[in-house]
């Protein structure tokens, strides 16, 4: 196909018309992924994620111009599960204040739900292989909350990046659970702010008591985002981290299991794909709901023949 | 079967088994509901959610015990989408300090995600069909926040109220979004607290700007539920809205919209199982992986020829 040669040159309009197939689920951005796929594997995937208000936009911004320093290309997807909007709504914002989308190296797109919530973690995923095979060294995938929608969402990242603030008061005891389970490394935002040393103390109290022996123990670095501090040490602990899990063989599993999360989710889309075609478009689906109303017939009677009829015995 | 002609004549522990067959996946849940289906749809569900700490909880229980004096039976269904656990975990605290569990007119129970949150909102809708079966007048359906799953879970409801409390700052605004759009009905409970006329003023400023012309207008009830101030104004007013929606077709409607999404979820859900036995359980999804990761095969070509394998065409 064109669009993907034209992509794997360097065309950043192709990159562009791929996000936009992946997200609105053009027929042809399965076919376009298909020959993108031998050309993926090769990107440093780094999830963000952290209660609004954290700062994890001036922080990515950050980030990705200590990477380009660095000399690496950079691909950023901002995902707001929340947001119907994609494309302008979070973009919009960025634009006006950053200098990062005069480079040709940084590719910066934000993605949202366009009404389809279950399918944004995969449409995320799919979007980071355009990047990854558009050649980008580092792709940064940031969320807004740290919800469920974003847990799954960080789950494509091979690093995932905690951004908190002080003052967040009793709301870390509320997302401690999710939030000590995703972070391989946690930042502490605005650590000039009243609280900072209590909220890095009790971030390492609940670290300590984790119950898991794990052989990672999660940095927890202070960093003034704003002004650009701690920075360069936040990436120097991101890379200890992506050096590690490359070395004993957890990067490898963590891409095994997400590659069986994609593929899985993949084949239960494209069924239920087909079974939308199958009974919703014809009208089926309407007389069922009419016979279960009535309680002429029940759902699962209805499911069982259902899957006799569609599926291979 | 035995246990759907005990739990029709009145069962609690035939009642209890059920939900436990329906949370843990049991094949005969599905023969179990199948039978009690024809005998639902006569209560009235009551979805409870909002932020943790906005004592849900206390006021479920004060709500409980105001539909008792009125002689209706209830049952409650605490559900936590954040905890593994189920039965015991949050019912424990509740047993030690609350009479309702005395009242054989009380049915509580909890639900947790027992690891697969994917389930929980169907299995939750179960339950309450169990529990509408048994012939309870009023059912409860208590979630701890207000993230994605739980709005899932409170769409098994026919009217949904929304707990706030004073001083949760800018909270509000985040979850904003959310709550405008599930609350039938809002309760500001501690409302003797600082800040109870300001998050009313908000709450109103939000309800009044909101977009969409809508012809129920959200009341908004101050509460004190551990003192029992405003409860039975409150059941004024879930009353109110419940008349609202049964004379202007809206429950007719919301329980066609619930029967289509639980159709399909159950649909699904079932055949996500048969893919499960037909590729992970045979050992080739490992076959497929390691194919991947070669970039030997891609998950696209994959899941196109499982289609074609699986599904008749």
């Amino acid at each position: 196909m064109d669009i993907v040669k034209d992509l794997l040159n360097g065309s950043r309009l192709a990159l562009s018309r791929t996000i936009t197939a992946i997200e609105n689920e053009y027929d042809e951005a399965v076919d376009i992924m298909k020959e993108l796929y031998p050309h993926t594997g090769h990107a440093f995937v780094l999830g963000i994620t952290g209660p609004p208000g954290a700062g994890k936009s001036t922080m990515t911004d950050k980030l990705a111009r200590a990477y380009r320093n660095m000399g690496k290309t950079v691909g950023i997807i901002a995902v707001d599960p929340t947001s119907p909007f994609s494309g302008g709504a979070i973009l919009g914002d960025r634009i006006r204040m950053n200098s990062l989308t005069l480079d040709e190296g940084v590719f910066i797109r934000s993605m949202g739900t366009r009404g389809s919530l279950g399918g944004l973690s995969h449409k995320t995923a799919d979007a980071v292989k355009a990047l990854d095979a558009f050649g980008k060294d580092v792709i940064f995938v940031e969320t807004v909350g740290v919800g469920q929608s974003e847990v799954d969402i960080v789950k494509a990242a091979d690093t995932t990046m905690v951004v908190l603030i002080p003052g967040m008061g009793d709301d870390i005891q509320a997302i401690k659970a999710g939030i000590l389970e995703i972070g391989d490394v946690f930042a502490i935002n605005k650590a000039d702010h009243d609280g900072a040393d209590k909220l890095q103390m009790e971030l390492n109290m609940m670290l300590d008591l984790d119950g898991e022996m794990k052989e990672w123990r999660p940095p927890i670095q202070k960093v003034i985002a704003s002004q650009g501090e701690g920075i360069n040490e936040l990436v120097a602990q991101l890379d200890k981290h992506y050096s590690y899990i490359k070395e004993n063989g957890v990067l490898e599993q963590r891409r095994h299991e997400r590659t069986r999360t994609e593929l899985m989710e993949l084949l239960n889309a494209s069924i239920g794909r087909y079974i939308t075609n199958s009974i919703v478009k014809t009208g089926r689906l309407d007389n069922y709901l009419e016979d279960i109303k009535s309680r002429a017939n029940d759902p699962y009677t209805i499911v069982r023949s259902l899957l006799d009829e569609l599926l291979v015995k």
